[in-house]
């Protein structure tokens, strides 16, 4: 499933906010439509919405003309203040010499589907032929436009026939496991099975869980991962049970600047996501940061980084960046 | 704040369902009204319901004779088949010799308040004077009809003078630590702070917390604990952490011919109460088993229990039962 495309006369997507109870495909048809469906979360992932907002500029470019388009182009870099991949995007394609401007947003997202196939495979590789794996939050083509990163290991290896179930955590307290990863999986015909937070220690112990794999937000030298909350818990809980805890995670989303996970900060998101009544104290930090001494290995689109992280980190570092399409 | 009572010609209950947002004190005036307040689960917690079944049989005698009065009381200790403490209520009230099914009532009632009390002052000694306690699940006064288990050890400990603030996992499927424990706390006027089970984890490593303290559903002879789902990935991640983890409860709980918890089957729940499609399949474990091996303590009315459990729960065993206003 394609989760943002260009069709023409408007910037397709599949509106996230009705999943999985509808399948909303809809076509933006203005800068405003580009504009509304960032701001709303109706597309999200910070891949996939740099994608969209690439296209936005091209569709804007067909649209509009002098002031108006550069006017537009300005607008739909804004729409999300936080989106390092939106502003890089929109930037991106108009610093096109040619100002083909759709050519551009098209090899963005070439680019991502090529990270994200090259992270499932390394991946794959590292599953049993048969087995369990565990899984949080979403890291499905929803959130990347291409592939994705943690869940396409485990469709990569299912597609290449190895016999894989998965159980999934519905990643409170915005449910992106049940409303999003579940979908996906069913989509792609890998057989799956939803949990509470709370509940993968048991499922560790008494189910069998052969590998956790699990996205990221940013990834210090050393290794320590920040990820959606809960990601911690569930790094420790493997640790104890003797299995593996995997990040998936591309090139862009390594902090060369950052030493250790000790200086990411820790964003808090509103008390009213998860307190009952208005009288609740409420504690919502959105992420955590797992230590790189719980991680087995870091799948990225250039190979598998094992421990120790400060130099695996440094070889990445120096890798030239692979770029296609361009 | 009493959860159940009796006032002369009703049972008293506060309605369970309605919290946090209304507490609703409602009269049981009937067999009817007993029996129904038991099924819809307005009364909750083994032991309240206990105590509830016991007045429900004095109120029964109140407005009826012969065989009236028997069929009224087979109803309630019917009312559900596998609370073992109702039907211990209930038959216990009916073999009070000379009939004051009231006075028997009160005195299962009494003797809960009682071992409650003495968990409550032997938990309060293990806090520190000042920090923070993590707990999980619903144990107060609304579970027990007393002042509850592991919740009734902070707050002795808060009634004692310690400055204590509490971190309340909401308890993933049925949120009774964020419906339940949130209100009682601010009741008893202890600080506290609502987390997404999730953020457990994060919350330890960063925020600190000094002990956590649970309830248990049933306890193995080597100190396996059976609580609810989530209980095992907090000793885990507390134990990571360097932080003691104590189980309270009372004698009752223990099951004296369960050598380990291995033996302890997990009951599961229906998938609909986690599932957001039909389409998906869910593993959905009401408890899990935390080893006795992560448990720094077990606080019960006789004391605290410490590993090795094996010898600890045999002297337990041996212990005369505590009788009071029998």
């Amino acid at each position: 499933m394609e989760s943002v495309w260009y069709d023409g006369d408007a910037v397709g997507y599949v509106d996230q906010r009705a999943l999985p109870q509808s399948v909303d495909r809809v076509r933006a048809r203005s800068v405003d439509d580009v504009v509304e469906a960032i701001r709303t979360l109706a597309v999200r992932g910070a891949p996939a919405i740099g994608i969209f907002g690439g296209y936005g500029v091209a569709l804007a470019a067909h649209l509009h003309a002098g002031a108006a388009f550069a006017l537009a182009a300005a607008r739909i870099r804004e729409a999300r203040p936080t989106a390092v991949n939106l502003a890089y995007a929109v930037d991106r394609v108009l610093a096109r010499v040619d100002g083909d401007y759709l050519a551009e947003a098209r090899a963005i997202h070439a680019e991502q589907r090529d990270v994200d196939a090259r992270i499932a495979r390394n991946g794959a590789a590292l599953f049993p032929q048969r087995g369990n794996i565990l899984t949080h939050c979403n890291t499905g083509p929803l959130a990347t436009g291409g592939e994705g990163t943690a869940l396409a290991t485990i469709v990569a290896a299912h597609r290449a026939g190895k016999d894989l179930h998965v159980f999934v955590d519905e990643t409170r307290p915005l449910l992106q496991g049940a409303r999003l990863t579940m979908f996906e999986l069913r989509e792609a015909g890998v057989p799956c099975t939803l949990i509470v937070d709370g509940a993968a220690a048991v499922t560790m112990q008494r189910r069998g869980v052969d590998a956790v794999v699990v996205g990221a937000d940013r990834i210090a030298r050393n290794g320590d991962t920040a990820n959606k909350i809960g990601t911690y818990g569930v790094a420790i809980i493997a640790a104890h049970h003797g299995i593996p805890f995997y990040i998936a995670a591309p090139r862009s989303t390594f902090d060369f600047s950052m030493a250790s996970g000790a200086e990411i900060p820790i964003e808090e998101r509103a008390p009213g996501e998860i307190r009952i009544t208005p009288d609740d104290a409420a504690y919502n930090p959105a992420f955590d940061v797992t230590p790189g001494t719980l991680i087995a290995g870091i799948i990225t689109e250039y190979g598998v980084l094992r421990a120790p992280y400060e130099s695996a980190v440094a070889e990445l570092e120096a890798q030239p960046r692979i770029l296609i399409g361009a």
